[in-house]
């Protein structure tokens, strides 16, 4: 109860103790998220994703700087960054350090960087960085940004946390990286073609137009809509072409193509115009309450799973299902029967293969 | 039933149709699992992880090819290939095709490769392949590749229904391959350096065994054993040098690193001995029965969970879930308590943050 009153107070060393507790997972951190949960719902969530080498990284540092330092006297955001890196069973760190990453935002006390290690199970990653994502949330970062480092299933799954998804890609990266960027492209929002200074560029851009094309086939409702194809250039062609109305008073998304170089700091502007307005057209549509119902849904579906089974495993006989494991490991019964035995307490009456 | 005789009689068209039902997790790819499931448990199941762009996919084939016209007339093998390949949502189907794969293995009947989408859930697709490698055991496959894309965290858990694991890497593919490959190499029981003809392999090679040497270090039992920092280069130094007794009767397996080029077939040979000598590492130290065990024991997990779920489902008021879900989405209560009132129909009292 006090972690969680010290974080809604804008406690640094709170914050940062509470982000292991969630990741280590420990009572003390899930009661405290529990305390902070009224306080979510409010942030920008905003995942990115893509192969390694597209410059991840150094794009979420040039926009975290933009939004933390607008132009045109905006509001300065806090941005928190989660960045879900593997880690080495060795170093028992993240291989990605923070303070790489701090060189253009060190001293900056509106932006908070974590870095997560990809150690423990599978949904164990997701649900973690969910947890984190929620209090920088509750804490009243504005902008959070997931960031993966690679382009996998996990990967995706993480960026699904989010309400805005980055799909980064980058010249030259070959066949292979191809092929990844076809099972992540569905899930794109916006997509950016970084190291756009880099030979190559235009045709990879021309590449993505086209993969969107097979996306969106040619669409029946608005079969004169051929803009949606074009690159789309400046910050004031993003924000108008957004969105159009089918008629029935919906509006789509066509994912934009923005092309940046995040090292050299150009495209950010326009990046961060195309942020702004997906966020403008999740709230305008209530797109953005169905995405955050869709996150609580997959949340508690995760929850009641691990508890079932939790309470299952209490009771269970753990003699028996020693046994039963014997059985199975020699074939003489099979997974069917040994689920069966575990949850029924029935014994197989006829072996495997006994009716083939 | 007809099916599952089928498939043990050897027909290729039946094997093909069961594989596509265990893909679709049909009632009758589920049914034809379990009456094939007696019949499993004797092939060499090897995963193939590593970053894409490493050249996996050329180093399975010149391996199938090689298992199945090995040298010295020893029997030939027959070798299954189950490639995880993430799949675009517009084709539908797997974007590595089975035709570019088969132009070396064109028309050999003891080669059965099969593309596996990376579609639906999570679990789902860990799940499918592990019935992929069921069904081609049971068919008498003496090897089995599970090759994947890429070397994410879902990879890893594909890799890890493998008895025998490769982890590919390859020289020049930048830093952020190199922070996966940190995560990825303590699954490895080999290594291997493909594209070692290329400008920098030697670097890759050193500092592979830097790494291995930071995941294994200086060995308490056995402090002159430097040797395992050596890279291993001939196949007899891998064969002879895999295992050693720490005096308790217990062997360690020590990953070689074995440099290939496979698209100019180089370093095969030595590559297949090591697989061969983990082979029998596993079966004379008896982990290849506990790998086994342990593969067998985490799908039973994953079915216990299902059917618990499903079960809850079946009982569940889905006007009353839906109360709930609007309530969490609303904030007024927690996901702590959205559960509680879900599995027991409990009502808590005090909203979120009331204790805060």
């Amino acid at each position: 109860m006090k972690m969680a009153n010290s974080v809604l107070a804008g406690d640094r060393l709170s914050l940062s103790r509470l982000l292991t507790q969630i990741e280590n997972n420990t009572s003390e951190g899930r009661q405290a998220m529990d305390e902070l949960f009224a306080y979510t719902g409010r942030a920008h969530l905003i995942g990115v994703t893509g192969a390694p080498g597209t410059g991840k990284s150094s794009l979420v540092n040039r926009l975290a700087y933009h939004f933390r330092n607008p132009p045109e006297g905006k509001p300065s955001a806090r941005v928190a960054i989660v960045a879900v890196d593997p880690t080495s069973p060795f170093t028992g760190g993240a291989v990605l350090g923070d303070r790489i990453r701090m060189r253009d935002l060190a001293g900056d006390s509106g932006v908070f960087i974590r870095s997560m290690a990809t150690r423990g199970a599978l949904g164990g990653l997701a649900s973690a960085t969910s947890g984190l994502v929620e209090v920088f949330d509750a804490a009243g970062y504005d902008l959070i940004f997931i960031e993966t480092v690679g382009a996998g299933q996990v990967e995706v799954d993480i960026a699904r946390l989010a309400q805005t998804t980055l799909v980064v890609d980058a010249p030259g990266l070959g066949d292979d990286v191809q092929a990844i960027k076809a099972g992540i492209l569905e899930i794109a929002d916006i997509l950016v073609v970084n190291k756009a200074d880099r030979p190559g560029a235009a045709q990879t851009v021309r590449a993505l137009r086209q993969m969107l094309n097979l996306a969106h086939p040619a669409p029946k409702v608005f079969p004169h809509h051929g803009w949606m194809l074009n690159e789309l250039e400046s910050s004031t062609q993003v924000a108008a072409q957004q969105t159009l109305s089918d008629g029935s008073g919906e509006e789509l998304w066509i994912p934009p193509i923005v092309s940046t170089a995040a090292t050299e700091g150009e495209g950010i502007v326009e990046l961060a115009a195309a942020l702004e307005s997906h966020r403008n057209y999740l709230s305008r549509t209530g797109e953005g309450l169905m995405r955050d119902r869709a996150r609580l849904v997959a949340g508690l579906e995760g929850r009641i799973r691990d508890l079932l089974m939790k309470r299952w495993q209490a009771g269970a006989d753990w003699e028996a299902v020693e046994a039963v494991i014997d059985r199975l490991a020699g074939r003489s019964i099979t997974p069917a029967q040994a689920v069966e035995m575990l949850l029924d307490g029935n014994t197989p009456e006829v072996g495997p293969g006994g009716s083939v």
